[in-house]
């Protein structure tokens, strides 16, 4: 999810076993500096909505590298299978003949989660809990009609990439369960982070905008988290 | 999640270097052999509904041992804030003037989708997650109402602890999104699991029922998985 003990161990073994790592914009540096000494990093760069490298480009990459008998190991941000498209990456290599495994890895909610002490469901807390994203694939962003449905159903909703629908989900937020509704806010999560948290009409009249990346989390994680005592708006 | 080395590098440092540990139900055996000779290890056993130790027993236990100046690994299955209560482990060692850290895990069911290639959310697969239960904490299992609006709404829907919702959940699925909606069961997932998938309509006919822990995926994630191509009602 961002901190670089935060790999799995499986994830690291692969990871320094490697000729080649072709890793995202989020990796952190000291991860890159576990791969074997002389092993080719190549950076793939996705940013939401934009990438370095287009997804038909990073597959035909691995392909390419892949066919060259080199055990490449794609290092991603969070999940693979969360919002990564590793999906697509594993199934343009598997129907060419080419065997990929996918280790699974901490989605940066979860990870932001435990370092705020936000849970995300269980008893008192939530049902059920819902992740989304504030920007698709493609860089259009979720509608407050959307957003508010999913707030609405699930006791806890968490949207990744939130940072330019940050305003988006608070009026959604708002709208689905009132101005008293929790919101927790955490940039740049498990890699020095800031958490701010408070009612959603609170944030609504506040001057603070988050900065990317960020994950906002509305309901009964956030509610439980202030019931437990932060200061509306702290800083960690 | 399950499997010994998909536990975190940091959660492995904090599990060597207790003094002791106190593990729940589906804690691997070899995860255990990585404490410290001489720590000391306590059966917590939770299952789904019933307690080998209340909740109030556990967090009683971490005080009266961390009082006692031991370091504590608590070692949770998945992640401990989802669904884990480890929110409630960390109130009450926090209010009594204990630290309490929370290393996020890998959940069970990211665990089950990288195994079987099961995309959880992005483009051409989902655009959201909801990740429910079918066992609630006492017991109660989700209603065939409940499930059908998390599946109606979401374009993908894990249920965790599904074993006895799993007719239940196969019923919802049908009503929200017709027969052929794709549902894919994950039993005993990272740890020598096995996966079923097929439409919900061929698995009411089907013979099968699931054994315990199992993991519920219905919709997106498995349609994706079912188009890549795997025989229906498959085992792996």
């Amino acid at each position: 999810p961002g901190a670089p003990d935060l790999i799995t161990v499986r994830g690291l073994r692969a990871l320094r076993s490697a000729d080649v790592v072709v890793y995202d914009r989020l990796v952190h540096p000291d991860l890159l500096a576990e791969a074997r000494p002389g092993a080719q990093l190549i950076y793939a760069g996705k940013a939401p909505g934009r990438h370095a490298k287009s997804q038909d480009e990073i597959n035909k990459l691995l392909y390419d590298l892949a066919s060259q008998g080199l055990a490449v190991a794609r290092l991603h941000g969070g999940d693979p299978l969360l919002y990564g498209r590793g999906e697509e990456e594993c199934a343009y290599l598997l129907s060419r003949g080419v065997e990929c495994e996918v280790v699974p890895g901490v989605p940066s909610f979860v990870g932001a989660a435990a370092e705020h002490l936000i849970p995300l469901a269980g008893r008192g807390v939530a049902s059920e809990v819902v992740v989304s994203t504030g920007t698709y694939a493609g860089g259009s962003r979720v509608s407050e009609d959307r957003a508010k449905s999913l707030i609405e159903l699930a006791g806890n909703a968490v949207f990744l990439m939130a940072t330019k629908s940050y305003t988006t989900i608070l009026r959604a937020a708002l709208h689905a369960k009132g101005r008293d509704v929790a919101v927790a806010v955490v940039e740049r999560a498990t890699m020095g982070s800031r958490l701010v948290i408070d009612t959603a009409s609170r944030l609504l009249e506040a001057d603070y905008r988050p900065e990317p990346p960020s994950v906002i989390i509305v309901g009964g994680g956030p509610e439980w988290r202030m019931r437990l005592g932060v200061k509306g708006a702290s800083r960690s």
